[in-house]
């Protein structure tokens, strides 16, 4: 399917939006100079749009299959995984002693999204390997990390996440997969996963699992658990794959969409794995990997919309239907509106991923804690906001194409389905809510309050040049104030209840600073046109967010079982 | 897929809230007597149960099939089509003179909800048949009455409506199918007509096509349209079907959902048709059987959106995950707060849709033009609001299901798939919202100030027992009064932009009217509770929509398309 790379976008969040130049000034990123930018952008821009996003549709209608235990990935995905392997796209943030870039996490935000954009089925198998190397890059031993990270950075093995088991989904704490000692430092695992994106491949010389599991000594729940590397050939000691390991894919998962990337049931049967981090700290080690992983899903969710965005635009100017002033179904006010706020949601969305991501570099570089806070404020935010905006303008790019995007030819559906089950993965969009209502405002909302402060200082700043933007910005700083300060002041059993709502307005209005950004940048152009119609049309729903997100539980808490049965 | 008919809820809409008593004192529905009612329901929901819910999953997976020109339907159809027919489910609200029973529409609407909650996609036969009953009724000569009335009122043939072509989609004008007269009062049909639902089955006699064509003389546009009827085979003056036509199914569209009703290409050979109608009334003619269906085309939404909801509900209180006070899922409040919402949602729509056919009912009974206008305004309401929750209801229900709602095997996400063309079909959702914002404002609002003035009498007589539910409803009819005051003083270029947001703003404002009068009816059950969780967590929505609403055009037509490119 045609995709052109948005890469004008990214620049202008970049240079306007994000603040990049603070990442470029630190010495550890020092390399991103804006020549290696662009030449970044421009290369797997061009790897996207000439050798991944022929591969979306043949994902989509050849699926991954399982054949006599073979794992067999569909025309064309054995040589779009080494094009991305082999022009370093696995591996830009990794560390450079084991061949990795050392490039910031802002730039692999933006190749990671346009990969999910041009083939979201395929992009998948690369993200779970980077969430890997940066696990065992701060979590293993320097042995394993001298055998597994050249070969995951390289692209020559890959990387997975086993966490689910069938009664442990939300709830990790719940598995029941068991590591006992060899006695030679290894460890037997024995146990089920399901769910495991990319559990196998025909394309990778190994597959690396990193499994969560109990030893004999165990407490129960979440501080019971370890975490094992389980390759699938496991390695001689010159990085040779060697002897099968005792795992197997026992199946794949019939899904609505993404059907290029295998979902695999996993079985574990005494298969030797080694333990990564230290005895029940699992948990932690497996965080490292998440949040890497939701920053990522998000910009999945992102990637989709571009993609979907750009199919109905294209669609929108060549389909000839009723009077139009273009003659095309363009020249429509409700397809232009359609399209615009899909255009318009996409930059938000997008902003608020980079602004997450220059928060991750800012930490790394820099260590200072206000940086952490904000990376970690934002993540949950950019995995919903990025993945909600997935669904929403796929869902839009639907309805522009009429009743060619019910049917599959068209491709508008695929995106739909594809990126349906980005606010399920990688903990679902409710799981991210409660996530920023409880533990991301622990802090009595500092970092919070801090995002909002320059939200309302960019709002002053722009109220004498773009009162039609930044007035409405402002208001809506002021009510997003007024809701976190009643969040801070309430229990848990209030603030959950509204925590979907408290994290959609929170995007939204981070949203508009954005939009405000990008028109003083450009107050004639583009970015300010763009900016009118998400003020005008989509920043007002934070209104309608932010007050039910204090309404706190009451109305649902009486609610009982009895009343929702037909 | 286990399906419970909400019968309780229906009782309780017809009792309460749509004032169904006036529709059974009139003379013509005098038969729809509370013993009557309650039997039709009963009735329907245990067919709706124990047939037609089983083959909900094995439309999905089989499939509609065209096989050497031979239409297969999936196991079990035919049998699941001939027990609707039986019991006389096509033929509610027909002509009792054909065999109809000549119920009010209100329970038509029940029916055909329940029967696309448990299988839309078989549900979408009938429905069809509905529609071409109607459009004979009222513009068919008594001859062509004579002949097809009984056979589809009997269900023993079935119909279609055939208005797109490749270039003509909701540009019907466009349409360049001819029919040219055969000198004995036929005419011959030749062109091709695309996405025909049910275009063809193996479970009916004969096939009915109405089909909207030109005749030789026919001025260009929609004026220049007829609508003729054009059997799969040709009837004897006995009604036995004869030879056949000069017809056929040229193809079948892969569709995303509804993979057992098959959406046909059809191709007309010089085929043998007879008018309806008028020469160059087809449009007219057409919009009844339209109008019929936009209703119906609501109520799918509706059905999908219960069935996804007691899917959703079900799992919910199976699945144990995690720390919550019921052991199961059920007991999170972020899952209790989406099943809420699902439930309060569906409530909301399945009045409107209520309200709306009992409008059509007192038009027909009484002919008053008060009815009449309330029936033409809320239809494009119900169809755009009751798909819109049918999506929203189906995508929440996926996300209760976490992981297992994108996998295929649990059912979730065939509600989410199948539901997705109904805000396409019978006109999209973006026409509905130009209907309503065009048209049915064209009587300077008074039939929309009508249903405002209405609410707030409920509103106000409410205020001093239920402030709580009441006041909300009352500040938000106010919002709504000065959002259609500003529509209908604006020309199309400022009203048409915001017509989709206005649409959704009112609905959300008559859902709120629905839950003010079911709580007072039971001040103390579950009305009341999901009346608490609509008004404190669904109507807010109004006031951004209505915001959006009054933006005017300005901000979207400043964008080129040169702006949204990448």
């Amino acid at each position: 399917m045609p995709y052109t790379a948005p890469i004008d976008c990214y620049r202008l969040i970049l240079d306007h939006v994000v603040g990049f130049h603070k990442v470029a000034a630190t010495q550890r990123f020092s390399e991103a100079t804006p020549d290696t930018v662009s030449a970044i952008l421009t290369e797997a821009g061009r790897l996207c749009e000439e050798v991944l996003a022929p591969l979306q549709r043949v994902g989509d209608t050849e699926g991954a299959k399982l054949e006599g235990g073979i794992l067999r990935t569909p025309t064309g995905y054995a040589e779009g995984y080494r094009a991305i392997a082999e022009g370093g796209w696995v591996s830009l943030p990794a560390d450079p002693e084991y061949g990795g870039m050392g490039l910031p996490m802002t730039l692999a935000t933006a190749v990671n999204e346009m990969m999910s954009a041009a083939c979201l089925s395929l992009q998948l198998a690369p993200l779970m390997s980077q969430g890997q190397i940066e696990a065992l890059e701060n979590h293993a031993s320097d042995e394993i990390k001298a055998l597994y990270l050249p070969r995951l950075t390289s692209g020559e093995w890959t990387g997975t996440m086993n966490l689910t088991e069938p009664q442990a989904g939300s709830d990790v704490g719940a598995l029941t997969t068991k590591a006992e000692p060899n006695g030679d430092g290894s460890y037997a695992i024995t146990g089920q996963k399901i769910y495991i994106s990319w559990g196998d491949n025909d394309f990778s010389e190994n597959v690396c699992h990193l499994v969560l599991a109990r030893l004999p000594d165990a407490a129960p729940g979440t501080k019971g658990i370890s975490l094992f590397i389980v390759p699938k050939y496991i390695p001689e000691s010159d990085g040779t794959p060697g002897r099968a390991n005792e795992l197997r894919v026992v199946s794949l998962e019939e899904k609505m969409g993404q059907h290029g990337s295998p979902t695999c049931v996993m079985s574990y049967e005494g298969a030797t794995g080694w333990l990564i981090g230290t005895e029940h700290g699992g948990m932690k080690a497996m965080f490292t990997m998440m949040n890497n992983a939701r920053l990522g899903v998000g910009g999945q969710g992102i990637g989709a919309a571009e993609g979907a965005l750009q199919h109905a635009l294209a669609f929108a100017q060549d389909r000839v239907q009723g009077k139009s002033p273009t003659g095309t179904i363009f020249g429509h006010p409700d397809v232009k509106r359609m399209l615009a706020q899909m255009k318009a949601e996409v930059f938000a969305a997008r902003s608020i991923a980079m602004a997450c991501a220059v928060a991750i570099d800012m930490q790394h570089a820099t260590g200072h804690e206000d940086w952490a806070a904000r990376a970690a404020f934002l993540t949950p935010i950019a995995k919903s906001f990025g993945t909600e905006t997935g669904m929403r303008v796929a869902d839009t790019g639907i309805q522009v194409h009429g009743g060619m995007g019910f049917v599959e030819e068209t491709g508008a559906a695929q995106f739909f389905r594809d990126v349906r089950v980005t606010a399920i993965y990688e903990g679902t969009n409710g799981i991210q809510a409660i996530d920023l209502a409880g533990r991301k405002l622990m802090d009595g909302g500092e970092a919070a309050f801090r995002l909002i402060d320059e939200m309302q200082a960019d709002a002053e700043s722009a109220r004498a040049t773009h009162p039609d933007l930044a007035e409405p910005l402002w208001q809506a700083t002021e009510t997003l104030r007024e809701a976190t300060e009643w969040m801070v002041a309430q229990d848990m059993g209030a603030r959950l209840p509204g925590a979907s709502a408290y994290l959609h307005g929170f995007a939204r209005v981070l949203g508009g600073q954005a939009h405000l950004r990008a028109a003083m940048a450009d107050p004639e152009g583009a970015p300010a046109r763009l900016a009118a119609v998400y003020m005008t049309r989509l920043l007002p729903e934070h209104a309608s967010a932010l007050a039910e997100a204090r309404e706190g539980g009451d109305a649902v808490s009486a609610i009982t079982a009895e009343d929702l049965a037909a």
